[in-house]
């Protein structure tokens, strides 16, 4: 008898190919493939697994679970990637992997698939999770396995009546989740090119955006979304309109040449315009309501989940950590940001808060006045003092620091 | 015989009434007033600090140092405050102090004045800065000690024959130097307040702004721009041309809640249209040119150094260790950027370098790929052996670590 | 009628004087004396505030919470002040803050007093927690005020009837807790000069430690010390012997030169024979069971928690979510340490671990290895990449980075 | 005609075996070995590569380059990996790959093979610090790539002719340079068992050190060691001559499970007298004359040029920035610390410096105090309003922080 082995699917050809190759390998495969906001027609892609040879084909809807466990961490945390782009992919594979090795341990297989070459950043996010999840199961990744030319594929395809896309090759390669789009390949490899107007697909290209700014107002309750223009609604309904009026907007483009950690540099291309919309508003609600302390060493816990992230590493006990300090610190991220979305930005132009911690009386200049201002002759003195300190000692000697 | 002071000259109301009541605490004052940038006129503001009743006015010239020595560290540093915006006035406050203790120095003065508040950042940096240059020197800051409304102020000037400013006090306090424009006070006090056109001066509203976008190609060598256009010029005159352009297309507004040194939280809103394009330039070539392990720390480096400089360090050392660390990565950065200036927004539209570390045979999934994907098999297992191990001693012992 | 204030009451002769000083500005004293392990005669302190002239006197056992909430955490992050000693007063301030918050609000009391001068930790750390906790306080420090000489004071006791100490006064300034034992001034002002003797308390001098060394096993569950030499056993029982077994041996005297908050440098000795154990033992422990990544991140947080304890803010938000983050870690620092105390040193003698993560066949060089050594070729190849094209793409240049 | 190759020999078996097995790979070996201070003969070795069939054997002294180009930074930089030893075999393997580069350069080489295995952070630190230095070379390394058991490769010994040492498998694997002395496998595996007396070399056990202490003063300038006892010497003679001293008095001795490159914990020891002892006293003197804000951010950089170093990226520009930061630190290093050296410590017994910033007259509490205690009111304020801010706006809002 087979063993069985469970294949993360997603209707492409790579993965339709491998379900007949993995076959052909002497599993039984089990088609597994997750809804995480990308817009997929989930039943043909089941239907799909099950013609092209899977015995069993699984769709999964985890879209609600990818909000508010995964992309909350990323706004709250404000896991801006190398400074510039908020994660996506490595966002939805952990959540992709627990996910397998969940129907994997249900259908008792025991291996599990995916997709991926074996130059990104992917392969390494999928396995180790699966392997943090389960250490027990065998990990098998047939597109790097089979090194095949792109020409060789579409043969084997066609040999094994696997359907094959009519169109050329598509442009670019793409992964998408409810969080953002990633682009890359094609001519996005050159980085003195800028992106064509089809790598993008969510948001609208700047020159197209309307005339007229929209206003949103975001609430936040400890650090999570619960109302937008005053209404309530779901971290995920608030993204997905968001997407919608922000992508209308142009905002969410980001070009990017970062660092893989398979140790190569890559260019891409990310849409994530309800994300950027929200973690704009959240920092802009932190800073009214964060102490400064607080303000001050977040970003290093922010760098260093991100790059945790990044890595593949979510299942990974520093991870839990890094959250336990993300976690504490929301407790009083309170309030609402109006934002203005206008010609590509997500513009903070308002932001209030029950327990803002900016006190007009404390900084304002006018007779209403409560800061003690001699306060800061005493506090310059001891501030500056090892500075002084060391002047003096090095003028003694004859040798001052600051030539 | 009076002693001799050196006061930090605005022009302004407060400078100038300080002039005299200096004068009446019994010193001889030498107004010293700088250029960084901020378009005054110098002529003018030398004669009125005679007229009020200095006993020498000097006049200094400092834009280049200011962008040589101090802008170029803001841009080579990226020193985004709260990563927001990049710093002001407090790079140039640095500077300020270091001639004022040159001209006291060089005039015999035993002590110096500035003309700041007890509320602000300012003080600390000055006071701070004065005192590692020459910590003998005695400080002195009238407006914090004198404690008079604004009418008493208004009235001491009358009765002394200081002009007053006709208009009625300006809505806003604003400090400006080449990099920048901070603007705070009045309707700002508002957090919830959108800031009025009335704020801005150097950028457009983004309504106004041209309906094309203009292209800039800056090229930089060891992290120095050093060409615009393909016109070799300084970076004095590429950051001036910038304001001007990036400032037309209404690039880098900045609005903050942002915490002072001195323990607040104040709002303030930036203009910096040349500093933010040259900025984002300046971090795309970096993206390109280096490596991911300088790529990944220097942010470290980077966050330290904003709030060094920000809490009046300048001349610490501190600061001269993180500037050597700055100074070391920049050797590589070089090569050009494309930069689109579009609807308050600065654009990487491309980027190119004679020493790119992009490399396209890496990267690419094409046939000309030089990638050796069968590395990653080995990279994965060893990058995720301390996850995976833990994950078999803990299912050993029946606890799964990620429940 | 006077209103009441709380005095942190030591049964010295400083805080003596304070309460009748304070009765003579108008205040009816409750003094509060707070026992964390310093082993003092409580009883006596008790009836001395009363006869000084307190209207109450207040004596609080709070060993075990200092050990289970705050000593716990300087064990757990290895709180070394500049990487050279275990927080010692930083420590048991915020607790007595508490204590002291709690009983002026069950008094009725309006403000609240400490005996803290002008120039040290511990009145930032006072005034800080207190107003974190009941910002409607006011705080008073009678010392810091009355800026009296020692003859001044003393005659102000003789006057008012306030037992003198008939010893001259003490040569040095102690504080002492069941965490450690810090000591200040007199010879130790001069950093040339060796510690006398007579500054040691807890620990035999080196010559004087027995030729034989005792051995000790800990056993920690969750971080926690849980039992010694296989005998269950509370935290605070198992302190307190290590205190007496450990300080035989002369284990845990620390001479350091540190930078304090106020902006000086002071030298101080500690005493911590229980505290350096543990922490040496905790350490050796997390070593065998922390994943790779939670090891070389920890220290970053425990540096921050260090310094933030240090500077007086631990009731801020960001001691909570550094705590949490340190909490997280510990769930699988489960195991046992064997000591060897010996000769001024507590050395690790073996180690292991239920959950250990060190595996022998993973790591021994025997035949039973079971490490794929092939991994390593791929892992190698993409671990020095970015390196590589950075030397390729420079050699093509002509320029070698490594000259 | 046959290619030539460099290869790092240590005349041991394993490169002994390697020569051979290199020749029969169609290689013309050029053997190369270097000293680093192990105290190896260097005579003896040279002559064995050509008897067992090297065409050349080239010895290089390298030990002064080694001490001041590497040992130096450890020690300036207080390399400790995580927290426990300085780094011993890190140090040594780039100053190895740089020789064995510019030997295989001199000699028209194509290639460049190590003795290392597949599971030890050596093979990493070679292979990337060679491509770092020439990405042409090719890079073999024969015992990772042979696979055999002992029994074979001593069969292969025997068949060729190569001498076998007599007495059976050494019981552990050792590396050793100048710096220190790195022991691992045997009966160390077993992280419970204490280590044998056998496994240390450098180092007298407690047991048997002296009963008198030892006094050594060392006078460093600009962070570089010149003087011991008052006699002018290089570093390297003042190293060699604290790892016999301090060898003596069993100083130096250190046990760890640490985290390797390549994903495992592996248990070792190591013995590092002089290293420790100098460690040691640099530090104090860095508490004497590093301002605060430095003496507080070092420790970041510090730990992240560990880790560097550690795991192989010597050649990157990462450490070439940190290195920078660390020169600029070591300006004012200078002074003179007093070591007690006994019973396995390394005890700071005094210090001082002409540029001292522990100023006694500030830091002491008699009359000549020249604080100013009153400075301390206002800065305290300052220093604690972001948390009494946050504290008055949820108390308002009837939530403590603090429950």
């Amino acid at each position: 008898m087979k063993q069985k082995l469970v294949l993360a699917y997603s209707g492409g050809l790579d993965t339709s190919v491998a379900i007949k190759w993995l076959d052909e390998q002497g599993y039984d495969v089990i088609a597994c493939c997750l809804n995480v906001g990308e817009g997929k027609d989930l039943e043909r892609i089941q239907q799909k697994a099950l013609k092209v040879g899977a015995i069993k084909s699984v769709v999964i809807d985890a879209v609600d679970e990818f909000v508010n466990d995964f992309a909350r961490y990323s706004m709250q945390a404000h896991t801006m990637y190398e400074g510039v782009y908020p994660l996506v992919s490595a966002l939805s594979r952990p959540l992709i992997s627990k996910k397998l090795v969940e129907v994997a341990q249900a259908e008792g297989a025991i291996a599990v698939a995916h997709g991926c070459t074996g130059k990104g950043n992917d392969q390494v996010r999928f396995e180790v999770s699966i392997h943090a999840l389960d250490p027990s199961l065998e990990i098998i990744a047939p597109v790097r396995e089979w090194k095949w030319s792109r020409e060789e594929e579409i043969a084997y395809a066609a040999e094994h009546g696997i359907p094959i896309p009519i169109v050329q090759e598509e442009p670019f390669s793409i992964d998408q989740n409810i969080w953002g789009r990633a682009v890359e390949c094609g001519i996005l490899e050159d980085p003195w090119a800028a992106p064509p107007a089809s790598a993008y697909e969510l948001t609208a290209q700047l020159e197209d955006t309307p005339n007229e700014p929209t206003y949103v107002e975001i609430e936040f309750n400890a650090g999570v979304p619960v109302a937008i223009n005053g209404q309530a609604a779901t971290f995920t309904a608030i993204l997905e309109q968001l997407n919608i009026v922000a992508g209308a907007h142009g905002i969410g483009k980001i070009d990017h040449i970062e660092n893989r950690v398979v140790g190569i540099k890559s260019r891409e291309v990310y849409e994530a315009p309800g994300a950027m919309t929200l973690i704009t508003a959240h920092q802009a609600l932190e800073a009214l309501t964060l102490v400064r302390e607080v303000a001050h060493f977040k970003p290093i816990v922010e760098q260093k989940l991100t790059e945790t992230i990044y890595n593949g590493l979510w299942y990974s006990p520093l991870t839990k950590a890094l959250l336990a300090f993300i976690d504490e610190t929301q407790q009083t991220v309170t309030g609402t940001v109006r934002m203005k979305l206008f010609k590509g930005q997500a513009i903070v132009d308002g932001r209030k808060s029950p327990i803002s911690l900016y006190d007009e009386h404390l900084a304002t200049y006018t007779s209403a006045d409560t800061f003690d201002q001699q306060a800061a002759v005493g506090f310059i003195k001891l501030w500056g003092l090892p500075t002084k300190v060391q002047a003096e000692v090095l003028a003694e000697k004859g040798t001052m620091v600051h030539e």
